[in-house]
């Protein structure tokens, strides 16, 4: 029942006009049917992988207690969020190959992508769950940034960029900021006051 | 030594164009002046007062860690940040009007503010430290907020809006967000790593 409010809310919403392209779909699947015969799905509702160029911070705990934090808070919404720690960017790169070819939508963040409302980063984040088959996955370079292979199309998908300001941020901190706003994609979904 | 290199900094960097006026400041006492005539700024270096409404968060121990973090680490750049906090709007509009009184520039952070990358900021950041005579004041609303009345002219000072983001934040994230861009300015202005 949970998967199919989720897509009536996804088909009825107003999403941006902007086409997006993930590459190659299966083109016998609807995403109804992608979503049913997904088996992560069954088990594990909305999963977000956030990879990232880095080591899990060791003198800032307050970092990882503030994504723990938001992480507990996502479960009610069955929403499971996940960080995969990469040591580099060729391992970064081999992650994202590998979602292509299970076609998972990656959404980059850096500066020269589109910036977004908090309700258009909503609309689109269910929007990308769904041509999922509630499979996503952000990704945040190290610290000089993207590698500039992913930046540009890879096996045929073009990359979705998105900035989360004009201010630039540690990528450390810009996982910090996402994880709050996919917490908070899932309170405007839900229609409580923490988003006013 | 420290402020005279400041203001040769603040003097010969470029700045944006745009003129804000922040209201009578007097005529007699040139910029330099009234940092030299300033005992708050012989004492303290840099002083930058964030007015919120809320109080000290308890729950999320994290923000205060962060927060403070960076508060400490702006010590050696002689960059004093303190949290003054107000129950509500009333406090709030107050402590701004005695603000004005004192000629010190008050930056309200309001979504429909002027947005500035990193570099911006910095520049700004320092020009307000050198026309306040080293004091500066950012401002933040509560949960619906800034009050109608801080975003209109006030005793004759008309308030300077900035926007951090197209995204919202909660405010107390607002105030981390802001306490590491200053932190940046400082490491921009030192031309260190910390911003590539």
């Amino acid at each position: 029942m949970k998967y199919r409010k989720l897509l009536l809310l996804a088909t009825c919403c107003s999403v941006p006009r902007e086409v997006i392209s993930f590459g190659p779909i299966d083109p016998v699947l609807s995403a109804r049917q992608r979503v049913a015969s997904s088996s992560t799905t069954r088990c594990m509702g909305l999963k977000t992988t956030i990879r990232i160029v880095g080591r899990k911070s060791g003198s800032e705990s307050w970092l990882e207690d503030a994504c723990s934090m938001y992480e507990t808070r996502l479960k009610p919404a069955n929403i499971d969020v996940q960080t995969e720690w990469h040591k580099n960017d060729q391992s970064l790169t081999k992650g994202v190959q590998s979602d292509y070819v299970r076609n998972v939508p990656v959404v980059m963040l850096d500066p020269r992508g589109k910036r977004f409302t908090s309700e258009q980063f909503t609309d689109d984040f269910y929007k990308w769950m769904e041509i999922g088959g509630s499979r996503m996955v952000f990704c945040i370079g190290g610290a000089e940034g993207l590698p500039a292979d992913l930046r540009a199309p890879l096996s045929g998908h073009k990359p979705i960029l998105v900035s989360l300001s004009n201010l630039t941020f540690t990528h450390q901190f810009a996982r910090l900021v996402l994880i709050e706003q996919i917490y908070r994609a899932s309170e405007i979904r839900k229609g409580t006051g923490y988003h006013k």
